[in-house]
């Protein structure tokens, strides 16, 4: 714990403070018994696509990526994608649940700078986070899409510490997804992977510097 | 079909020539019962770090990188690695299996450069292609290990145009791998997917030219 040179707190979104399978009913209304598979996919290939697009040099929007993760996601699982489908989603993308324990711990840490960062674009983020009622918590949602660099890359993350003017080891960096947590400690950050599912440690030489089950356990870095 | 101005038929390797499951077997003898659901996330994983590493640039051989997933495979089984394991299966991946049609199809090419193209360090590529005997039906076994820069960069596909001296519209990259499929036509190449699982077409606005469901099909293009 080196908690007292932490001057930001930065938290992924998808799957770290929102929980991405909460669309699960919502699929489930369109294609019965399918819901749980497409959402799977959904997110699977959601990531896939964006490091795809990053490696080949082919940018587009995490909300682009998004919608054709989902359209892959019903060919797959043999469930007819429509436009009307897609909007009723992708509407319901921008009302995640969040995770029951984000609001008492983002305001046990109020006296500290806290972020969101993401590979979300703005018109995904903002919307989400306005709706959870999670933005008087924060100081800034800040995306990648700023600087069209996805997460895991170097460049996305130096844009983060730009924003917030701040060096790299004084950030911690919380996420759920373990490359992030990979792509941030190859960075320089500290890292809490919260390690929602019971995965093991992502074999890339890379450990996180804590892991916790859910984001309570941050509060040990205040 | 242009197949007149083909001058090279490129293959991609792991799970287009060969094939990947093949470890199943083996993985089953050390860990009854669960050789199908260590040799799925196996090759997973091996995908996804070769992405993560180019990403963060931070490159590893992807020998180094098939030694990482399969330790992340068996942590993910509950299955105990051990250094006897991991030695006893990495062997058995360079004893990988061919699919029953290459020998034919290669044989009835042999008037155009043919060569493999893989992310694959030599280390692992010549053993494999020397036992399965189909070096002398090849010109040329091509790693991205020189550039280090892994499939989808274009880096990568560059590389592969220069060992062979044609120009990019003058080439037919094979694969079973539609990222790869995706990667090479966003670079310029003429592109066959060999679509031996039945999946859908990757949504990132690169269709391939051809689909076949093994590699017969790419005769057309002779």
């Amino acid at each position: 714990m080196e908690g007292s040179t932490i001057k930001a707190f930065i938290f992924d979104a998808y799957g770290t403070l929102f929980d991405v399978h909460s669309v699960v009913e919502k699929c489930n209304e369109f294609f019965p018994g399918k819901g749980e598979a497409i959402s799977q996919t959904w997110r699977r290939k959601q990531l896939e696509y964006s490091f795809l697009r990053q490696l080949m040099g082919n940018y587009e929007t995490f909300m682009t990526i998004t919608k054709s993760a989902l359209k892959y996601a019903c060919a797959e699982q043999g469930a007819e994608w429509s436009e009307q489908t897609e909007q009723a989603l992708m509407k319901e993308y921008l009302k995640l649940t969040h995770y029951p324990e984000i609001e008492d711990v983002l305001s046990r840490l109020k006296d500290r700078k806290l972020a969101i960062f993401s590979n979300g674009s703005h018109d995904m983020l903002d919307p989400l986070v306005e709706q959870s009622g999670l933005g008087p918590l924060l100081d800034e949602v800040i995306s990648i899409d700023d600087v069209k660099q996805y997460k895991p890359t170097t460049a996305s993350y130096m844009h983060a510490i730009k924003k917030l003017n701040v060096k790299r080891d004084e950030v911690l960096l919380m996420s759920s997804n373990g490359w992030d947590i990979s792509g941030a400690k190859n960075f320089g950050f500290h890292t809490a992977w919260i390690n929602r599912n019971g995965l093991p440690v992502e074999e890339l030489n890379l450990v996180p510097d804590s892991i916790y089950s859910d984001l309570n356990g941050i509060l040990e870095w205040k």
